[in-house]
């Protein structure tokens, strides 16, 4: 074990699963689900109807894969990528059913959906946004307090802490960093690390020191307790497993966290 | 209070609610809520968004009517009148989701979901379609042994029987029965009863000694614990308030079965 | 014939109908057909199917009432108002399709679509947005030249313009005005005109001295073509028939514009 | 060139193409483009929206392949595979909208839809009903008098030749056929040919001599003028590169037929 690895030391891998829709299917589930200890399962927003989470729920449940609810905004159509202006009442009830769906379902696979992580758009949205995390917030509390997954320094996550729900904060391995903590943005060169060595780098960082490098070479603390990783492309699946074993020779304990 | 009402009997009236979509609505909901004990909350298939399933919820909440699921075909453009040649494990996954929906947001309304009733063109098909039956029943199961509504004779009633389910039974005052307890088809002259005089005489009939005169003039028995009454139109709400009325006269006590 | 009309004063009145979809409906279309010029028929983004389009053709076309595709948002749950970031390239993608099927259902009905009108956060968001305004006015070049109904000083009117295409300004009579000539937004107080008297006297400036008062008591000019009248209620319908008989009273020729 | 092969013959050949929605995609339609001389390019029913129809439009324009509108009950949870029992107006209405929304994005492409292929359980519903037929058949003459193609024997056949539209027949290189000159249903062993050399052999025949060989030995007349291919899966793209090259070599002019 290396040397700065902590004995205690433990993360959850998260990725986002169950992403086809009637006939139509994304990325290699079965592939992600033996990398990580958190599926995120679309749940009807962005994607995702019974079928899709049925397969995703009884494989998740096959390997001791925790469930979380990837829900979205209403918006099939744009795969929950684009913002969308919705009232927060209608968020909430949203949230609500979606959820909802994917609870039925996880239990009629004999499992629980163990919390709720927001998708694309509304992700990104909720690091900002007050009414929209407190719509988000409010549907979570009616679902019987279920933990919000989130970025570190999002709004969303003082709004949940407040309404005393548990906020798992979580890390990516493959994207630059800001001083301030957040994500580069995807547009600006360099946004996303592509090299295998860099992304593990991260992950070790993020995993053993609670600290990432940003772009200008200083190191700040992004104290997580998930690290997202990607499977939407044949590389992407590769460079997981790649991250997960390096996570594994540092003496990491990999274990959901919900 | 009539002779011919014994002293224990009841009757639950149940009608189809929360039918709206997006910022489209049916039917007049709040009037219906007045007269049943029961109602059928739409939950995404014919009908039935978060906003509708909310606003349901807490109006049956809110008046201490009792919910079930109205599962359908998952056809908004058809509102669930046409059958669907769905193949039965899609059936199955897709009521899992839509009472689960429902499930996740009467909880957050303080209430619960106590069964299951399909509807329309899947209603129709569940009394004489085996494949599609044990669908559903399989559903129900999964949700955690929800009961199920159902005409007398159907095969989804055995089917769900034998999966231990409790069943419900329901019969119609404005509608003509056939010789065999089935209703006769819409399209054949009479098959539904517009006069108040004839509605509330079925129902009566129903109520206090469960049977029904068919268009031959021919007693059958109609061993029913639930009646459905219609709301889609003003001249139906003002029917069912005369019935309800009609069956409070004769002693019927009208209350939830589930 | 009052002082103020000019005898070549003409006129076009339009409102938005066909705004049902699968089994609702909205609105009171037939009502509005008596009273309009012009019909702004969904088309499938924020209502509108093949059945509601080809009720709402006939009817227009019937009464030689003209058609212009109301395109909007892909966004049915939201009714289309509520803002979406999409990609400017959907969203041309988006204008073609949906006002292409109402082209060949206005021609299976023996009409055609002569122009477009974008709906609800679409056509707000045209007032500012670049991208999106360019994105509409490619469609409508794609489209074979359709002409554009906009606000004045709509960003979308340039851009329009620039390609080539005719552009149709519009006002509301039932809005206030900023200094600037853009609308009060609705969550002011006073943004929307309920008097019948008040909005029969806006629409009689705007229709005959091409002008509009201001909250301030300011006159601005308003030099528009068509006037968009509300039919969403029962209200609304009857103080439609209240302007169009007040700007038939003031020699103002009702016509369609395109 | 084989003595069996007369130097006029010519072939269409058809594939399904355009068949993803959204962000999710199927089949490889780029290799397919390369194999086929019409292109069934699904228009909203069964798959296809802005995107995938304008991308679809475009590649097909690109190679001169000819285009036809791949029109589904409107089913995209089901990929337009099960039997909807929808009403014969409704059905109307739909084929013109979804063959609408087409006909632009085609025209705005620089190109345009030359006839109407119904797809998948709609396709083999035109087989044996009536009113179905008739509904399809009243949206193609609303359309302009849009060709059908249709499989031989298909009651839709008689119905559009009555109202005097064309109709393309076609037959298919990996699909046993029944002594009447229909498919050999999927349930049955042996019902989809996958032996490259049997799949050959077939389509030769067809082209060459207009028969088929059924399961029973026989020979039974196919006159057919197109021949579709299918293209979802990598084998399939190789099968049909395989077939194309063997028509080729056998002298048969591969090129699209309306």
């Amino acid at each position: 074990m290396p040397s700065h690895a902590s004995p205690a030391l433990s993360l959850d891998l998260n990725a986002d699963l169950g992403e086809g829709w009637g006939d139509w299917s994304m990325g290699d589930d079965a592939a992600m689900l033996d990398v990580v200890t958190t599926a995120n399962v679309a749940c009807g927003g962005h994607a995702g109807d019974g079928g899709t989470m049925r397969a995703a729920c009884r494989a998740a449940a096959a390997r001791g894969v925790a469930i979380t609810a990837h829900v979205a905004y209403p918006d099939l159509q744009g795969f929950g990528r684009r913002f969308v202006d919705i009232a927060p009442s209608d968020l909430t009830d949203q949230v609500v059913v979606q959820a909802g769906a994917l609870q039925a379902m996880a239990r009629a696979e004999g499992t629980a959906v163990r919390g709720v992580k927001p998708h694309g758009a509304l992700y990104n949205t909720l690091a900002h946004h007050e009414a929209q995390a407190g719509a988000v917030v409010r549907a979570l509390t009616e679902l019987g307090d279920l933990p919000l997954v989130a970025a570190p320094g999002a709004v969303a996550v003082g709004v949940a802490e407040e309404a005393g729900l548990e906020v798992v904060l979580e890390g990516f391995a493959d994207r630059a960093y800001l001083p301030d903590g957040t994500l580069t943005p995807r547009r600006v060169p360099g946004a996303v690390l592509t090299e295998a060595s860099a992304v593990t780098a991260q992950a070790l960082a993020i995993a053993t020191e609670q600290r990432v490098r940003t772009a200008d070479g200083e190191w700040i603390p992004l104290p997580v307790r998930s690290l997202c990783l990607h499977g939407d492309t044949p590389g992407a699946v590769s460079l997981a497993r790649t991250v997960r074993a390096a996570l594994e020779d540092a003496g990491v304990r990999l274990q959901a966290v919900l």
